[in-house]
């Protein structure tokens, strides 16, 4: 098998993270999105859509999206659990999880890519080589999707210990990664959400954060 | 258990017809979001974020997000399996649901609500009573996701008999609802793309896609 990844980009670092916490290591073939390298003709070859990461199996299967890769090492390796261990929990991290990605990791992005000059014709990832424009609303859009995040951020961690219930799981990922991300654009963790500040606290020292 | 629909709205279909090809039925309950009745007291009471559908289980839990309600059913009565029988299937209807949700459903979302009079104060959904003015460049971008949508079902289907390999799936399922939605904002399956209209015609007609 080998990884596809980007060491500095959020969506990857999601992937990685959720891999150390099953102590699963695999080949990291590093690509640069920053400096444009994913849309080489080299690697979308790879992955035409130009999306990290991207999984390769042994048989030459590829697939991108971060929740397929780890959809698929959750059915191979069980343990520990990160997508939920019954039907009300997989439902719920699913849920959760969802509203971390569109709020937090979604909401950074358009702020992100939308007023930087290096993806002013990228605004949108995923669309191979076609040119997206940046569309400047989006910044404001993406700012009201990072306070959303925030918000809802804290209330669900007034009903358990962790973003999705009472164990560590791929919301939890998710969430950390987001918080990190929107710190890119200036957005930091409000000082009187006291529950996220302490589940921060937590889960950023964990071993697997610094995949 | 509870349903909480719209008959009209693509999402809450998607849950539809995946319960229709378990064979599951539940109690529906009547939520317009044409008419806003999503972003009324009483439904926020029930879904602050005013999202459709929501299940509600027996012990009160409430949860939204489509592929939240249809990995609760997948666990609880796996057959027929919509969300893959393997490793490498999951994973493979994970990232193909996902491009199809993505490019279709909110492409087409951001042609619809960010031009059509009803949705100038919300333009993204699940931000509750919160405004999020329409964005005209959405229009664009949206437009430019639908071609991509149909360009990659085209692909998708040139490698197996349905979206995601050769059995009927929730990948399907989002197309199919993804090909109708974006029929509103007069889209329509390029006539060249001719696996995708024998594909069509062949997943239209399902008992399901009534639901």
């Amino acid at each position: 098998m080998k990884f596809y990844d980007c060491a500095i980009a959020p969506n990857p670092r999601r992937a990685r993270i959720f891999l150390a916490e099953k102590g699963i290591s695999l080949p990291m073939i590093e690509v640069d999105i920053l400096k444009g390298e994913n849309l080489t003709p080299a690697y979308l070859a790879i992955n035409p859509r130009g999306l990290l990461p991207t999984l390769e199996l042994d048989d030459g299967t590829r697939f991108d999206e971060v929740m397929a890769i780890c959809r698929y090492f959750e059915r191979i390796q069980p343990s520990p659990p990160l997508l939920g261990r019954n039907a009300k929990e997989i439902a719920m991290v699913e849920s959760r999880q969802r509203k971390m990605e569109f709020d937090g990791m979604i909401g950074g992005s358009e702020v992100f890519r939308n007023q930087h000059p290096d993806f002013a014709q990228r605004s949108l990832p995923g669309a191979g080589g076609e040119v997206i424009p940046a569309i400047p609303g989006l910044v404001e859009r993406g700012t009201q999707s990072i306070a959303r995040f925030f918000k809802w951020l804290e209330i669900y961690l007034g009903e358990g210990e962790f973003v999705a219930g009472d164990i560590f799981t791929m919301a939890d990922i998710t969430a950390l990664c987001a918080v990190d991300f929107v710190a890119w654009v200036k957005f930091s963790i409000p000082p009187e959400n006291t529950r996220t500040q302490a589940w921060y606290a937590k889960v950023a020292t964990r071993p697997s954060a610094s995949a």
